[in-house]
């Protein structure tokens, strides 16, 4: 475990503190991940570690040999974190250049976002897609930055397991359909999911908060699927939030595969 | 529609103001909703409102002759509002005084929050219920107060529609399990909710995030029941959010009756 001991520079504590902002994770390629249950998460994981900036009362769950470690003091860590309660961990994390392509879907389940503007719902999602096994999300360009820091931590390691990739989603989700590959949409008028086939695999397309799924989108769904409400007042809420469709539409395709075994 | 148009004294800004806190709130029987779909909401439901206060651009989406409405100046509704960004509208409500019987439970399904202390968790819950037709949520009392704020207002309108009460909850689902309700209990070794019979009536406990149900609830459980993950990686996410697994929760109970008919 190679480790350093030292005083951050001006710069360093600087250069830390700018990828808070999407534009420098953009022109870096790295995030910032903090606290000691995601940093030991992504020290498992396939990603890429550039830095652990960690004080001196931390140790990782199982030794890492080839990570760069430095120890800081309590100040130092509260100048470079992000949080109002810093913890005794950060680290500084390549951004991964996942590609996602057509051919690895084959047979799985993905979940596309189209304009998801909420960092509290993008951390849900992330977190529910490795719950029910999901490795892959294609998010549209708009989408919000899955490695925003708020994201990050919210997806309590869940940004370790699950691929994500930024592209434009009309053009993917065209040349997935063009393979073969069942686009599902949710929308407030398509058939009841509980009555409605699904199959094992697909791709499942959740639209944006306000708006739902984009028209160019809308067009290239196959199967359009609603969760009915069970209330006979129509007063009732008009729509679930997002994160709690993806729970609901989640479920109820990984709940048929094994009530088919 | 009755209508005053009135300064508000430095006193009855100070005690709307008050009302942000659960103390005044208990002591005056009181709370806060703001935003005009909300109060709209409020003004066609059972509850009963003691003012409307609201700048002069408002109006309600139907007439309602027999509320106290009072016009205030912007500057005034800044002064009461407890948003960063007021609304047009604020009402004061009456908190409903529910018993929520335990004859009234017979056939229907029920959630029991057993010390939920998120109030991002709690207006979930109580939107997902609305969602699912579930009229009653009981609640042990450190459960997180359903008339904060902060929760009426991400309960989008369902706390109109929603009965909650604060009890001692064990001793509730002890009588309601001795009127041959069925307890069935969130837990991490439960049995595979996919598989297991699910009736259409009885009460879903619900447990605090970090602690799951308490011990003396846990005893009242007829049914444990449990969301399994499907992904083989076991670093993945240890358990759901408390408001993701009672979407799929709520959803799995209702989908059954939809299934079965």
């Amino acid at each position: 475990m190679l480790k350093f001991l030292g005083m951050l520079t001006a710069n360093t504590i600087k250069t830390i503190r700018a990828l808070q902002q999407k534009k420098h994770r953009k022109l870096s390629g790295l995030f910032v991940a903090e606290g000691h249950r995601l940093v030991c998460d992504l020290l498992t994981s396939p990603l890429r570690l550039e830095t652990i900036y960690h004080t001196n009362n931390w140790q990782p769950d199982r030794c890492s040999s080839d990570n760069r470690f430095i120890e800081i003091s309590p100040k130092d860590m509260s100048r470079i974190s992000g949080l109002s309660t810093p913890t005794p961990v950060l680290a500084i994390v390549h951004i991964p250049a996942h590609q996602i392509e057509i051919k690895h879907l084959d047979g799985t389940l993905a979940l596309a976002l189209d304009n998801i503007q909420d960092p509290g719902n993008m951390g849900t999602i992330i977190r529910l897609a490795d719950w029910f096994g999901i490795k892959h999300i294609i998010c549209s360009h708009n989408t919000a930055d899955a490695f925003a820091p708020k994201v990050v931590q919210s997806t309590m390691g869940a940004i370790a397991r699950v691929s994500i990739l930024y592209t434009n989603l009309a053009q993917y989700l065209e040349a997935a359909k063009d393979a073969g590959i069942t686009i599902y949409g949710t929308f407030l008028d398509g058939e009841n999911i509980y009555t409605q086939h699904l199959n094992s695999a697909g791709i499942i397309v959740l639209g944006n908060e306000g708006n739902g799924i984009s028209n160019e989108v809308e067009k290239l769904v196959n199967s359009r699927i609603t969760i009915p409400h069970f209330c006979d007042d129509e007063n009732t809420s008009e729509s679930l939030n997002v994160a709690m469709a993806t729970a609901i539409v989640c479920s109820e395709f990984r709940s048929r595969s094994i009530k088919r075994s």
